[in-house]
């Protein structure tokens, strides 16, 4: 987003897979961490060992519940005594919606989630960007360099003639902010959706289908339709399923499922891109 | 081995390779690790947690330097509380020459290893299988059953009649017992030859080619020739190479490099199977 890389949840594995897709972490400087369940916290160790290896240098910051660095910590101490850059745990209070991150271009909010420990889930929101200048008008009304950052964020010019000339002359509008959303691992929970209204993207857990609605409850997972229906009320423009249980060889069950509700959609797979 | 599985180290993913090759774990109860580096640790936690997940009840003993329950054990109380079977840390004296696992038809020794941290290489050894009955001659002779197990085992017979019958005439030899060795990561090091001196096979560390002859000195990892050297010398039946730095996309260029010093070397590949 906006030239950066954010990593959310490092289950064990994550740096191999990432060295398959030849993707390159250079600028990734935050990893986000939902709750401190195995299956989203073991590959950190292993990707924080390895950029010690590659002589990384940029700081990484970790957001996670605090008990994430005191399990953590030891294992760096011991395995990855001088590496040349620094890890810097950022507490999350899982329980409340907070803004956690922001920068020149991104917010990142939490969402608390519903699950068997603390959990959330994570609200990416671009900035507005700035208007397109139309470079010929700006030549045309003769306006100064020094203006020019002022007009891209809205302002109306007034010439040394005093005449007033309207910024919807002089630009064009930007992209939409996107936002994405992340809910996993949670229980089905209206609860989320004020966080989440209209959102480009959600990517929401759908463990199980109807057949396992017991099991989904137990075990505080979702299945594909109440993902859907989290979709459908949160009115999002796309949904992303994904986190299936084991026992779905062939996910179409899911997907069939989650349409069924929500026709928008989409079946999460390991090794995909997704553009939002 | 003898119905049994050991597993030698568990790097990051070990568990995911497992499953990938369809490798059921209900008849692995030992792993031995060698060293505490990442790449030979990192994969324990989540192949517990999951060993969790499963059900599995019975004990799973962890073979390793005294510091890893130090490591392991924070990450088990948080992680992994409640599961159904217990993991059990015995501890190897890394470097010392020492049997540190026997049972009936199985011994394991540590063989002592020149790395950056205290490391220990393994020996497999299989006790002495019991000769082959040769039913028919049992039946001549009239041999009751309660004297089969020490004829297998290769005592003479002596009839009611105080005739001697030897041992030969009533077994054939069961197949020599099998001896395999693991050494990784290690220097070139001449002083684990009577160790390993004639094992049926020799798996070897081979992290660099010659061209980084000096590297592999300073990190203390082996050559391929110095691997082939190794098991020239130790005049083992069969040698298995691996543990390649990544800089070796084609590696053809280590096996050729040992194989110019030991014919009988085979590139060690990722999820092949080997049989001894």
């Amino acid at each position: 987003m906006r030239d950066k890389q954010f990593m959310i949840d490092c289950g064990e594995g994550t740096q191999i897979r990432m060295r398959q897709m030849g993707i390159r972490t250079n600028r990734l400087g935050h990893i986000f961490i939902s709750h401190l369940h195995g299956d989203h916290v073991f590959g950190l160790i292993g990707l924080i060992s390895s950029f010690g290896m590659l002589n990384r240098t940029a700081d990484l910051h970790i957001h996670a519940a605090a008990d994430l660095e005191k399990i953590l910590q030891p294992q760096l101490d011991f395995f990855c005594e001088g590496i040349p850059f620094k890890v810097i745990f950022q507490i999350i209070n899982p329980k409340v919606y907070d803004k956690i991150f922001e920068d020149r271009s991104v917010s990142v909010y939490s969402i608390p989630l519903k699950h068997r420990v603390p959990t959330c889930g994570f609200l990416f929101e671009e900035k507005p960007r700035d208007r397109h200048i139309i470079r010929e008008m700006i030549d045309f009304y003769k306006i100064p360099t020094w203006r020019i950052p002022k007009i891209k964020q809205g302002e109306d010019f007034i010439n040394e003639e005093g005449e007033l000339i309207k910024n919807e002359l002089l630009t064009t509008p930007p992209e939409p902010p996107k936002r994405y959303a992340y809910c996993s691992d949670t229980a089905y929970s209206e609860k989320i959706i004020p966080f989440i209204e209209g959102v480009d993207c959600l990517y929401h857990e759908a463990t199980f289908m109807n057949d396992e609605l017991k099991r989904s409850k137990d075990t505080q997972h979702s299945t594909a339709e109440q993902a859907a229906t989290i979709g459908l009320k949160a009115n999002v423009k796309k949904l992303i399923i994904g986190h299936y249980s084991a026992r779905y060889v062939n996910k179409n069950g899911l997907l069939q499922e989650a349409k069924s509700v929500f026709d928008k959609t989409i079946l999460g797979e390991d090794m995909t891109v997704y553009e939002i």
